[in-house]
């Protein structure tokens, strides 16, 4: 489940009670706990390992803050000086804990659950960082993108190599697969998606050493993208709740899917969620597809709902309406 | 252009550095000059009125305020209780100043261009009464679709209502036709589409008293919608820039298309705003199609960019790629 430990859990609010965003994300210890709070309660078949996309990104020298409003960064890379500020970096020297989050995971529920790595993709990356923080318009990226391209082009790059290193780094400390959120590249028409985000993701997935572990590309709003995603190198497709499961597997043949709840449906009632999961389940028929979230879950989250989430998403299913491949 | 009046022209910061936006809105000389400025500088087809989605909402008793980060409602309308204070009213006696805006439209450019009156559809509305602002996640929204549909139903069927009696008076009043904004509507996935905004939005389209006067309907983020948004009784259906319009057109035969150039394009070089200006109207043919943005004009838009917008928005067109009916 995307943002699987986070603030819907009680025993996660505790913990982050004592400490802030950035000193949970950088303790093996606490982060390590959070990230095995939701397997303890809902024994999934995912332990995503806690940490935030941002977390590289202060790691190449950006100045990167959280505040309850979401992260700033009061310093916007907006200039090709700003980029030659930024560095690639090597993740077992300069975020170590992410490493050894990930390994003590890979001890503690290796062989029952896949534990499970994740960055943020170049463009999204880019958007923090041009932007600021997050963003309605993209309107300081916009102009970036009409105006400076070769700017960006290289900006773009670099977050591509860096995405690379970092998942290389996860693979090798313990993840079993790695995801990459694309969350604000749905902003984009599919003609800018493959002259911008496209090209840098699949730079980002064709730099990580990984033998053979599979790796999963999420956009969200990516209703119009399907058939570009599918040409990224990414293995698996996580795809946000607007798009029918089907519809995927139609113009993505041969890739693996997931998704896609609509993590609203979660402050609702536990039967609606069931009878959801169940639709969606139907349409797959279980085959190729990861049962997930089309978007985080929400602070607010009923527990009951998650469960209920949990629950129908293990009951058998009949056969795939749609094969895996055509 | 959808936010054709605003911050990226000079004559308007003019404007607007004397007064407050919801003085702006309530005057009926000040809107009326704002919404002539566009007019007199590109020369455009349709001059739209100066106002907000949110100036109804205020007559039916919420409070809004309008602040630099968007507009809120320091009081969210989550209850029955909450509902129960708002009411339908008469236009003509609670927002005279928009009827008056119209007229004296009508007067100043009749003949010569299309007024154009709007108001945001009842999901939309609903959107902000609920979540008290603009939001990302809806949670407040989906809390309520979730657990108190009942309730949520009232409040949509209210503000449908509303809706077709503010249109009905800015018809009355000089507007040639009239657009509802469902800019939040794209949040849902297609089957809640069809079970909340689509009936809410179709309940508000049939009560408007209306002659021939062509309805718009646009939704933000609608791929997933094309379908469902052409059963709303809407005459044109205004899409994203996301959607290609030969899509569109394939999947809402006999529907009048509008938009949907990338608003953030306009950031960029004047070449590529008339090249893919172009690109688009080759799409249509130009036929069934208004010309226009994909969402509203960002502040910041270069003048020499919406110069080009509007240039090659009036070069003749070679005959449509898809006819406008199946």
């Amino acid at each position: 489940m995307m943002r699987q430990a986070g603030r819907y859990l009680p025993e996660y609010r505790e913990v982050r009670q004592k400490v802030s965003f950035m000193e949970l994300c950088r303790s093996a210890d606490l982060a390590t706990e959070v990230s095995l709070q939701p397997f303890r309660r809902f024994d999934p078949d995912g332990v995503i390992f806690f940490s935030d996309i941002l977390v590289p990104v202060a790691a190449m020298g950006a100045r990167v803050e959280f505040g309850d409003g979401g992260p700033e960064l009061p310093e916007p890379v907006r200039t090709s000086a700003a980029i030659e500020k930024l560095h690639r970096f090597d993740p077992a020297s300069e975020v170590p804990f992410t490493g050894e989050i990930l390994s003590r995971l890979k001890r503690e529920v290796g062989g029952r659950a896949a534990v499970l790595g994740f960055c943020g993709a170049p463009w999204t990356l880019a958007s923090y960082l041009v932007e600021g923080g997050a963003s309605r318009s993209f309107a300081a990226l916009k102009t970036m993108m009409g105006r400076e391209p070769g700017t960006l082009r290289r900006l773009l790059d670099l977050l591509a190599d860096v995405a690379s290193d970092v998942l290389s780094y996860q693979l090798a400390s313990g993840a079993d697969a790695v995801q990459l959120f694309d969350t604000w590249a749905g902003e984009l028409a599919a003609e800018d998606y493959r002259e911008w985000a496209l090209p840098a993701v699949a730079r980002a997935i064709a730099g990580i050493r990984r033998a053979q572990a599979p790796v999963v590309l999420y956009v969200n709003g990516c209703g119009h993208l399907i058939e570009a995603m599918a040409e990224s190198g990414a293995d698996v497709l996580s795809i946000d709740w607007r798009v029918p499961l089907s519809d995927a597997r139609r113009r993505a043949p041969g890739r693996g899917l997931q998704g896609n709840l609509d993590p609203g449906l979660l402050l609702g009632e536990p039967e609606e969620v069931a009878r959801r999961t169940g639709a969606m389940l139907e349409e797959t028929g279980g085959q190729g597809h990861v049962v997930n979230l089309g978007h985080g879950v929400l602070p607010g989250s009923r527990l009951e709902c998650v469960e209920a989430f949990f629950d129908a998403a293990r009951r058998p299913v009949r056969a795939a309406a749609l094969p895996v491949t055509a």
